[in-house]
């Protein structure tokens, strides 16, 4: 690939070099060798920067002077990058039809550019539209409808009735469409509500590795578009995740919980239910929100490790924390008037 | 349906209504029509109450006055409402047989009311007991025994030698069986030491979606009667779990914890091993529990979110606790005599 | 067995009983009667030695003389349990070929002594070393490498380009190699980033049920020799595991964080990424680490539960942490001069 077909892709600016180079792979700073593109997105990675050996360097107009090698200026590095990985990522060769190891009910719908891999299994009614491509061992519950383009990699259950939208990505080990957590107590014994409702997924969403998605009770649980979430993520019945809202991994969303657009979810983030977090709210790892968020921003409750000696002192301290502060105020109702300016 | 047939489910009794009226759903008080039937059974859910149009809400007695539409009277709403949802649920066909793309050992037993979905595996000597739903892609390993009633939903794998009781659910992605955690170290390296125990699962459990139990070192782990787990649940090796005790989302059990019955475990919460938790212990999200509980009770250790700059600020102060606390003491030390009362 | 096969697998002494005795297995020292072996190596079951009625205990040097009964002394009881542990563990018998109901691409390679189990399916230009053991309903990807003597147990997932070393054992439902969680952001939307790296896993490493590792954006994501991972573990892109590192249940690995060799990791713990984590680093469980670790050390940030009650008060409390701290500051500055030493 020659350097001004990468530029291409990535909207950006050529300095320093000649368009017509040849251009083998993408790689990171202190890894590129003059074959490689490379690219600087996160100012952690500013440091490899000045030794680099990449035949181009992708990179915002401001650290364009400190860059060694020729470069491509890009008001947007990180979507720069995602372009050239594109274009380099290896051609899958389109697959077409049913694999012969895959079982295909009589009354599912398939679409004919669609594919089947093998040992899929697809339940009655369930409809599989254009250019979907369900990979080995993924099982498609009754009347599940999986929109055009969605690619469905390896090993998902969607189970049945959900709907899934168009070019959505699901990883091996998801689970779309589980029952929700709903039982009602009789006595000491538990009682399971059925769970009537489905799961809605949007277009453009990404589902990650072991990822579960519990049906509604009796609405659905709705993910819209957009919405991409990370490896072992629970999402409990009855959620609502808005467009554009991102979760990493780990996290768990307790059933009801209403969650807005454009959101983030730190890594081992807890929601827990019934309650509403509004737009363009960004919790980090691992806190825990327990009531309602009605105000944008990024809120926290995780805490950083410290020497373990040192933290079991804290720890301690911690849960005698109430008795200083009545110490600190006896302290002060006992503060001679005098020493009071 | 009529409303009739729905007071008769639940037990309760029909004021102000025509009980011969017919009805054809269920529905959240805020979404109910008037052919739906609703409930109150969550106080949150109380402030929809006034403005419902549903043909008739199954509540409580204290609730009946601030109902404008007919109601159900019910001393338990939630069981009302899970007995309602089961009217309503979809009746499944019932399933027989084994379906061609199984494979069954020719030693493994299978009930002739029993059913193989697409593409399972019955390993040899397995037993699958009169009206058990062995969902798509189940695997069942060697020896093991699936009680009378249960149903696997799709995508199970319990390994050789488990157990399961009567009328379990267990959803898609769970694992019943892995290998416990267990390793001796040998200088530096680890050498596993062969799990030799099993799982014995009693009458009545759920088991969520993507949860994993693993097979004890020695003895079984052993979930009682009437255990409910949710999704993405971790349970090691040679836990007991008391039964009727609920465990939420995300939990984690270290191996050899003792849970007594009637528990619940919070979503994300985790409990360290070797340890015992009496009966009627309740504790909340996200918490840890690194000693014995001998006291039933509400338990708990998860902060809740603040926003990112008073949490940096506060878990900055936090470091510094041991500190406050030896400057009060100075400042004790030092008030005057004549401060104290 | 006798107890002199027993002593020979643990390299310990025998002290007390006739080498010639049977023994049928092992128990647990509270469990164990006549016809067993137990041993002693979690200092908590130290007050089940002087009940066990076993037909010999192994113990370390120190525990002989509490020991009721005879002793086999071993300075590593818990690796002489594991090696006892092996030997009567049952044989599993060998199996050989391709199960009838497995799919192998006609461009897989499969030794002649591996195992490819019921249902499993093979893709194109796979690799199946010698001795491998691939359990039903196994997806191995396009090229993918499974080192010899490797056990994949049941319905594991190896994406794409993966390669696993040798006698490596991975349990139902993991993931290895499912693409990284990495997006761009252009305006509101996400962007996918293709995911062009792999993952390699070195060799005697464990993989616990539903575990999910993904593979890297450029370079690899890295799993060296003889690390052992618990089940619902989550591991992101470009992370770098050290040689013989633990991660009990439930952790979650942030992408590129480097962590160092004979690390361990407590259940539920998170590790933000971008970070670095030098060898021989304990983090306690639930501890969230969010900087580089640069000595050796335990590391914790867990906080254990209190009763409810008194909890809730704490959590109060700390919201005030940093008023607490300014009165305390202002008390200080009052103080009389001469109350000063």
């Amino acid at each position: 690939m020659t350097l001004s077909e990468v530029v291409a892709a990535t909207g950006g600016e050529l300095r320093g070099a000649d368009p017509a180079a040849a251009v083998t792979g993408l790689a990171a700073l202190q890894n590129a060798g003059p074959e490689h593109v490379s690219f600087l997105a996160n100012p952690r990675y500013r440091k490899y920067l000045k030794t680099t050996r990449a035949a181009a360097v992708i990179l915002a107009p401001e650290n364009a002077d400190s860059c060694p090698v020729p470069v491509i200026i890009s008001l947007n590095p990180q979507l720069a990058y995602a372009a050239v990985a594109a274009l380099f990522a290896p051609r899958e060769p389109r697959h077409l039809g049913i694999h012969p190891t895959a079982w295909v009910s009589d009354t599912a719908e398939v679409a004919t550019d669609a594919w089947i891999g093998p040992q899929a299994a697809i339940e009655d009614g369930a409809v599989i539209e254009g250019g979907v491509f369900v990979g080995p061992h993924c099982v498609i519950g009754k009347g599940a409808v999986i929109g055009a383009q969605t690619r469905l990699v390896a090993r998902v259950t969607v189970c049945h009735g959900v709907r899934l939208g168009r070019r959505v990505v699901v990883h091996p080990g998801a689970v779309i469409g589980s029952d929700g957590f709903g039982f009602a107590k009789d006595g000491q014994r538990w009682i399971k509500i059925p769970q009537l409702g489905s799961v809605r997924i949007g277009d453009d969403v990404e589902i990650g590795a072991n990822t579960s998605i519990d049906r509604g009770a009796l609405e659905d649980t709705v993910i819209e578009d957009g919405v991409i979430l990370d490896n072992q993520i629970q999402v409990g019945h009855n959620v609502f995740i808005g467009a554009h809202t991102a979760a990493a991994g780990c996290v768990g969303i307790c059933g009801s919980a209403r969650i807005g657009r454009r959101c983030s979810l730190g890594g081992g983030a807890g929601i827990n239910g019934h309650l509403e977090i509004v737009d363009d709210v960004h919790i980090t790892g691992m806190s825990m929100v327990s009531n309602s968020i009605t105000e944008p921003g990024v809120y926290s409750s995780g805490l950083s490790v410290e020497p373990n000696r040192l933290w079991n002192k804290i720890s301690a301290r911690l849960r005698r924390l109430d008795e200083l502060f009545k110490r600190v105020s006896a302290l002060e109702k006992k503060m001679p008037k005098d020493a009071l300016d």
